[in-house]
């Protein structure tokens, strides 16, 4: 088998960003060939949780046809937040919690989208069913992630599954979720630059 | 909340009827209010299936907006396989092995693919993953499904999951797998009514 792309939407986010990589740590444990890359450069708190972590930004792709022909979306389905050339590429899986809207395939493949707050969520949910164990520097990412989908569990959008996987990964990760969660939304919102700035 | 329809593909097979079933009596058993209905009598195999473990086939509806304001769809997700309202309700929650095309959201929801022989296949890994226990006759109800979908694990479509599957229900069902598996396919051939007709 080839290898194979996996990538959030354009102008990711966390979860965008670090659901790629979860899903294809998870992947590769399971006997593929995959790699996370994404469709633009980390925003600031990405950056922030990616160097909390030490964890790498993965590489931006502008073109998936070009070094592949199958890929697996996270974190978004519609082939207008997808790669430019998305039509070029079959899509062999999805993970993700959005509507599903334009979004067509010729073949069967993998989907699994629930109603929650987080594609990390989901993709806890898939490393159990699939007896993997999360590693600790990714649990810290997959935490991030949802606590930055849901505000730190604040978003009308948070349910049941995402206060559990919050509690179970920052288990994993060894920090304190109130106090990182705190600390690493206000990274997003650039305090202290726009302060400077203004 | 509100009861919620669940139901297969019009002109259903035998994976259509059962997978409601199945998925209507997991979701109940998970707190929903469900009912599995069905597109369309059952064909001749089904009804074989249905008398074999002593099963009622689901009630045939026509219109899903006259009864409820949300819906799951099983074994099809395309607009044009669906009930002729389909447009008028809320799909909720999707299990299939078919490619996705034609079908949009507005919200999001619970999606389940998988590139496996057989819905049933998928609803087996549910039943496991929400640690419920699969009653005797569904189980039979399921095996054949998969038998149907798979012509008795032969088609080129078949996976280790629909073989697990099939192994794992036909011991909870309590049959040998393989003569009945010919004989339900014979019942859906009408091998005696053709010769008779001839
Ligand atoms: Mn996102
Ligand atoms: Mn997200
Ligand atoms: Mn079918
Ligand atoms: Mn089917």
């Amino acid at each position: 088998m080839s290898k194979q792309l996996i990538f959030g939407h354009q102008n990711p986010d966390t979860d965008a960003i670090v659901a790629a990589m979860a899903f294809s740590y998870l992947e590769n444990k399971l006997g593929k060939e995959t790699e996370a890359v994404a469709l633009g450069e980390p925003n600031d708190e990405t950056k922030f949780v990616l160097d909390h972590f030490n964890a790498k930004a993965p590489r931006v792709i502008t073109s998936a046809a070009a070094e592949v022909s199958q890929v697996m979306l996270v974190d978004h389905n519609e082939a207008q937040q997808s790669v430019a050339d998305i039509k070029d590429v079959q899509v062999v899986a999805v993970v993700d919690h959005h509507r599903i809207a334009n979004f067509e395939t010729a073949n069967p493949l993998f989907y699994r989208a629930e109603p929650v707050g987080c594609t990390s969520t989901i993709l806890t949910k898939l490393y159990h069913e699939n007896d993997v164990v999360i590693p600790k520097q990714l649990a810290g990412l997959m935490l991030s992630a949802i606590i930055s989908d849901t505000l730190l569990l604040k978003s009308p959008t948070t349910t049941d599954d995402d206060r559990q996987a919050v509690k179970e990964l920052a288990k994993l990760a060894g920090v304190d979720e109130n106090q990182y969660g705190l600390e690493m939304l206000r990274a997003g919102t650039n305090v202290d630059d726009k302060s400077a700035s203004e």
